[in-house]
Order: structure tokens, then C-alpha cells, then sequence
């Protein structure tokens, strides 16, 4: 799910201690309180409103069980109830709801070329969001202060307390250790990989950080916002650079190091360039926004008519340009468009066939413009190649929200998380919000 | 998890019912007593010998169930006593084992050119193997009448009583619908798409049959006899075509319709041959026995000095001479399987990146002889490509039994169905085997 490239580093970095560790989840088979009252508040984050019956046939748990969590919920102020249901012949069943005042989280979403910011109350639902450049040439203490700065601002300006914040997800190219808050790799420079990223951007908010990769952020934030009517799907993510991610059943395929789904590093032409993840031809090295600037600004023509800057710090600006000159009508580019698109496909047909789904969603900075081409291109591509054509409709689909599908769902990450039933933190040390 | 080509049918075929339903899993957060009993049983057969103590550990359940499912389990014969632990200051535990000879399943492999059968013992212990021709030119009934009679042959050549004989579990290529028992492309002939395999065989020997993909049973065959130290790992099954199986956390990866990892159908040159799988240049049209073997074919001098066959539908038979002759020093020969390895080292980068790998297994019956060579290409591959050599080391092994794991599994995905559990038979209104 990287979207960019590694390199095999000299020296391994020491490892570097999260100074706010975040509250270790209880393993299966020994469910507590807390655990169970997660569970709990993100079915009735998914339902909206919903009975403590159906919480129970849901859930799995007993009515008893049911019961006492949701008590302790109300006395914590995390959960109310709203009315009665319709009633089918016996005694009309009394809805609950989440307090989604009670809590916020926030998804910061960070790409060398640009980076997206998002609120969402205690439902999920985003309440403050804006975008700003990324991080560029930026060293990684730097950017993360700006960053600070900037979810200090938007929670400010949408008067959120920050007390009732319950942290932040943090969503950026793999491959991540995401238990020590770190990426594996010197992208965008050497100072970024073993950077203490959690353990930074936690100190400087005074809140939690979990660490998540951007496109499986942007599969669980699609899941959460989008129109999806499957609850297995991939999604090809495009910003600097190109990753993947697979949600099936609802679960984000996680792997072996929960760095699955590298689809920018599948080899897909043995001629192709070489890239510095050891392969020829990659799909990032192919269709990836560099890869079409480059070509862009190889085009003397191209490169003046689009006023092109050729500054790889900000190749998604580039990159856009070339996709409104072909939304112009401007053929130069788009046929270079069309190419990195049918790669694309091509990189659709390989997840559709390997991870047997038939649904694929394009999201990320790079489809603003760009999208609508993509989505037609790769679609001919997946009916041409992808085997669940033969059983059933395979559909390539453009994200409901390209620029903020991954920052959403670093919040969701967080009210999902263990950080998301405050007395789970309580029970581990950490200073609980004080709630109404 | 194919091993051969997909074609889009032209007339859909009506559903076939199957005569001899296998009896449903019980729905996860319903579970019964038979349920238990069958993960109690496999617990057991994975440790060899275990404590109750040790049975409540490792599967959750209570101390109160464990004893209850025990005493049922001995009571039915299938469990007993066999001792007791070295004592570690408190009493001894007493040891249980499975009973061995209280029940057996049977894996039949099935391909075009090559297929195995496997008996096993309630242990999960090879008690007798054979393997014959493959389906050929064969029509589906034809076929399973001369697999069933092998089978037949088998259990009585080993003593095996037929009453004791739990289930078959017949694997072979995909995409299949494994709850109606077909396979739903026409390969090896249309006469195979939607034939009903699994009530056909189960007719013929009196006795359940599930089907399962033969490079997923490949994967559970190798966890089950090989050496492997991880319990995520990706299989290259290789027989007349080319199919994928992944193992995550020793659970099987799925997808959406169970018919994932079709990495012989995914595209890995936009150059290469077309296949009717709809992609250029995919991994079986670049690597498999065909490939190989059309192009020794295509040589004249190779052609004559190894007497290739040129039938079709021993196409194996011609890959085996091919390979011998690598083995003997024949460069042309080597420099073939060379091509056809490099293919499939791409391939495992490809596995590797997105299901997040570092081991990958070569099995099935194209390996017999060419194998190390195949182990050492794609080792190379992906030391150079497989971005999770940058965290860990990166390995491609050779199953340890090519030709039989994935019979092997089959036998072993009987063991672990409701099948196991003859309770469980019993309340779906199977005739319980006689029991002593």
C-alpha cells in the first residue's frame, strides 16, 4: 500500500520508543468491559439508531451483556436514547444513538505533495476538514509542526473542545511499522524513514497518534462515506505515488506485517523502467503521476503549453495540470493520460484476479481531475481481464470524496480503535476527557 | 486458484443440485455442541497429544465445556487417554489423543494430465497414496467412475473399513462454486463446466464429497506435512496450468466468491501471447507446462532428441521430458525452463507485494524433476523484487511432496469440515459410521 518507493536502507535506524503508547488492544479470548463496549458503539455508529435486541443479535453477546454495556455507555455520556421503534405487534423497542458531541477524532492524511485534514464528531460524520500542500522537501519534525498547527486551527475554527478529541489518526505511504509509529523507508528523503512520526505529532497535540497506511485509510474511509453496496473491494490509491488496498468482509486484509497490497510495486512489463523497488515496470514506475510529468515535460511542446515547473517536490500539481489540458481537449495529453490509465487497468485486473473481488475503487489527490478517464479506461480493462467477469458484473468506480477518503478514515481508524471507548484509556493511564 | 483457462460461457448452464448435501457449519455466534466438538477434535490432531487444560487455552472455551465435549468425544470412540504430562509441581495432566484408526478421509487431485489419491487416518497420517493418468480426453462421468474405482481399490488394499470413511475431498482447478460441486469453466472440455462432480462421485462411492481449489488444498496439504515455520505463506501451484493459494494467520485467504489467488491469470507482459482469459501475456501463457512445451515443440532438434509427444492432453508428460533433459545438461532444454522460471519468480514478487509474503511454496506435479531450478530463478526474483526483503528475509521453497500435498489436503479439509464430527452428521441426517 506504499506510495512510494523503497530503498534498502545502509544502516538500520535505531528503533525509536513512542513516547504515547497507545492502549494495547485486549486480546481474543479474553474480552473485557471496554472491548466489548467498542464493539458496541461502532455498531451503533454503523446503524445510526438501533434497538439493544438487534445490538445483542449483531453483536454476538447476551441481552444481559447488551444491557450493562450500554448503561455504562449512558452514564458515560457516549450513548443516549432517542425514541421508540415502530412496533410489530409487542412493546414498541426503545432506540439508541451516539452522543456525537460527546467525542471527535481527527484523519490527517500526509503525501509529499499534499495532505488533507478532517474532523468527525463521535458518529463519524466530518464536522471541519481542509487541504494543504504536502511535505515536500520539508524536513519531518518541520512538516509535522505545520501539521500541529493546522488540526490546532481547524478544531479551533470549528469549536471543537480539545479535550473531547480522542487523538489522531495519521495516514501516509507504507511500507509502516505501525506499532512504533514509523515508515520503513527514506521516502520522501532519508530523514523521513525511523522518524518518530506518532511519537512527534503526539507530543506536539497533546493526544494519541496511530499510524495507518493512506490507501487502506482511503478503502475504510470509502467504506464509511462512499455508496459502496459491497463489503469486498479493492482500492487502487494515487497520490505521489500508487497503492492498494483490499477490505474483505468488512476486514482490511492486513497480511503478514500489515503491509499488504503494494500494487504500485507489481512488475506488469518486463521492459518497462527500472524502479528503485527492484523491479522493472512496476505500475507506480509506469502510471504513476511522476511517470506521466516525466513524459509530459520530455515534450518540449507539452511542457511549455501546460507551464509544466518540473519540480518533483510538486509533481501532483504537474500532474494536474496535464489532466485539466486533457479534460481541454488538449490530445498530447491526453493520450499520455490514457496510457498511464490503461496501466492502471491493468494493475485493476491483477488485485480483481489475486484478491477475487469485483469491485475496485480509484481514490487519492490524483483522480480530481483525471478521474472520470481512469475510471472508463480501467473499467474496459477489468471486462477484458479480470476473471469475475465471467460470474458476475466487475465494476471500476471513482471515490465519492478522492482528496479526503484517507484522511476520513484516519479518524474512523481512531474512534475504531481501543482510543474510541475512553474507558479503555482510563484502564490504561491515560487521562480520560471530562465528559458532560 | 485456477490451473486452467476461463472462457465465458455462451449459454449458462442450469444449476445442478447436489444429491448428497453436505451438512451447513453452524453460523458463527450460534455454536453448538458438534461445532465444538470438531475444533476440540482438530486442536487435538494438530498437537498430537494435549491436555484439557491446554484444549481450554488454545480454544477459548471454558474448563466446564472442554470436559463435557472430552467425555462425549471419548465416549464416541474418537478421543482417548493416553497418559499422562511430566508434572510441573502440581498433578500430572492426563494426555489426549485422537483415535487413528476411528475414522479416515480420502484427497483425490484431479488434473488433465496427472491426478493423486491419499488416504488418510483421523490423525491426519498418510495410510495409503497412488496416483494415476489425469482426465485426458475423458468425459466428467467417465472419468470419476475410474477415480472412484481407484479409490475403492485403495481403502480395500489398505484394510481401510468404507463405514469408517468420513468423506472424500476432491481438488482441482477453479473457478469453482464449491457449495454446488462444479467447476464453472469448460476446461479440460465444455462437458466439465457445471458438471455436477461432487454428487456424481459421492454416488458412485456412497460416501460425501466437497471440492476445494487444488492449489488451496496444495497450501493447507504443506502447513499440514511440510516444515514450514510461518502460518502466512503463498502457494505457485504448477500441474498443466498455473494456480495460487494464500495461508494468512493458518487461515485460508477466501475473497469474495472463494476463488482468489488466479496468478496464473495475471498479466505480467503486454507483449506476451494472448490467452482466453482475456489478458496478454499472463503468468501460464509465459510459464506453464504449455508454454514450455510449445516451445520445445517448436524446435525441431529439441523436438526429436527428446521424442516429445505433442498430445495436448499430456502435456506434462512432455514438460517432464523437457525437464529431465535440463537435468541431463541439455542447454536448450534449460534455457526453456529458465524463461518459464524467470515468469514465475515475477509472479512470486507479485504474490509476495500484495498479499504480504515473505514465503512462497512450489507445489504440484510440474516440480517432480524441474523443481530446484524453479526454487533457485524465483529465489533470485524475489531477493530483488519482494519489497519484504527489505524488512526480513525472503524465501521460495519446494513443497515437500509436489505431487501429493495438495491431495493431501483435500483429505485434510474433509478431517476439518463438519464431516469430522460424525455428531454432526448425525443431526443432519447422515447415517453415523459404525463406531467401537
Amino acid at each position: 500500500m506504499s506510495s512510494r518507493l523503497p530503498h534498502r536502507p545502509s544502516t538500520p535506524a535505531p528503533p525509536v520508543p513512542n513516547v504515547r503508547a497507545v492502549p494495547a488492544v485486549t486480546p481474543v479470548g479474553q474480552p473485557s468491559r471496554p472491548v466489548t463496549g467498542a464493539l458496541v458503539l461502532d455498531l451503533i455508529r454503523t446503524a445510526g439508531t438501533i434497538s439493544r435486541v438487534e445490538l445483542a443479535s449483531r453483536s454476538g453477546f447476551t441481552a444481559a451483556t447488551i444491557t450493562n454495556v450500554v448503561r455504562d455507555l449512558i452514564a458515560e455520556g457516549l450513548v443516549h436514547e432517542v425514541g421508540r421503534a415502530r412496533s410489530r405487534g409487542g412493546t414498541p423497542r426503545r432506540l439508541l444513538e451516539l452522543d456525537r458531541t460527546a467525542l471527535y477524532a481527527v484523519g490527517v492524511q500526509l503525501d509529499r505533495c499534499t495532505s488533507a485534514i478532517v474532523v468527525t464528531d463521535f458518529a463519524g460524520r466530518r464536522v471541519a476538514a481542509t487541504s494543504l500542500r504536502g511535505v515536500g522537501r520539508g524536513a519531518p519534525g518541520e512538516t509535522l509542526r505545520t501539521l500541529a498547527d493546522h488540526v490546532e486551527d481547524l478544531l479551533a475554527s470549528a469549536a471543537v473542545p480539545r479535550a473531547r478529541v480522542l487523538g489522531v489518526g495519521l495516514v501516509t505511504h507504507g511500507p509502516q511499522d505501525r506499532e512504533r509509529g514509523v515508515i520503513l523507508t527514506p521516502q520522501p528523503t532519508p530523514a523521513w524513514q525511523d522518524f518518530p512520526l506518532t511519537a512527534t505529532l503526539a507530543d506536539l497535540l497533546g493526544m494519541p497518534v496511530l499510524l495507518e497506511n493512506d490507501a487502506t485509510a482511503a478503502a475504510v474511509g470509502e467504506q464509511w462515506v462512499g455508496s459502496l453496496d459491497v463489503d469486498t473491494f479493492g482500492v487502487l490509491y494515487m497520490a505521489s505515488g500508487i497503492g492498494g488496498g483490499v477490505v474483505v468482509g468488512s476486514e482490511v486484509y492486513r497480511g503478514r506485517t500489515a503491509n499488504p497490497v503494494e500494487i504500485g510495486h507489481v512488475p506488469l512489463d518486463p521492459r518497462g523502467p527500472a524502479c528503485s523497488c527492484g523491479n522493472a515496470g512496476c505500475t507506480e514506475s509506469l502510471a504513476g503521476p511522476s511517470a506521466v510529468v516525466a513524459r509530459a515535460g520530455a515534450d518540449p511542446g507539452l511542457r511549455d503549453r501546460l507551464r509544466m515547473s518540473g519540480d518533483a517536490d510538486d509533481v501532483l500539481a504537474d500532474f494536474e495540470r496535464v489532466a485539466r489540458a486533457a479534460a481541454r481537449g488538449d490530445q498530447d495529453a491526453r493520450h499520455l493520460l490514457e496510457d498511464s490509465a490503461r496501466h492502471l487497468g491493468t494493475a485493476a485486473v491483477t488485485l480483481m484476479n489475486l484478491f477475487d473481488l469485483d469491485t475496485v475503487v480509484l481514490a487519492g489527490p490524483a483522480f480530481a481531475t483525471a478521474g472520470p478517464l481512469y475510471v472508463d479506461l480501467a473499467q474496459r480493462a477489468v471486462e477484458r481481464g479480470a476473471l469475475a467477469r465471467l460470474l458476475r458484473p466487475v465494476r471500476v468506480r471513482l471515490s465519492t470524496d478522492v482528496g479526503a477518503a484517507a484522511a476520513v478514515g484516519g479518524a474512523l481508524v481512531v474512534l475504531r480503535s481501543p482510543l474510541g471507548r475512553p474507558a479503555a484509556r482510563e484502564s490504561a493511564g491515560e487521562v480520560l476527557p471530562a465528559l458532560v
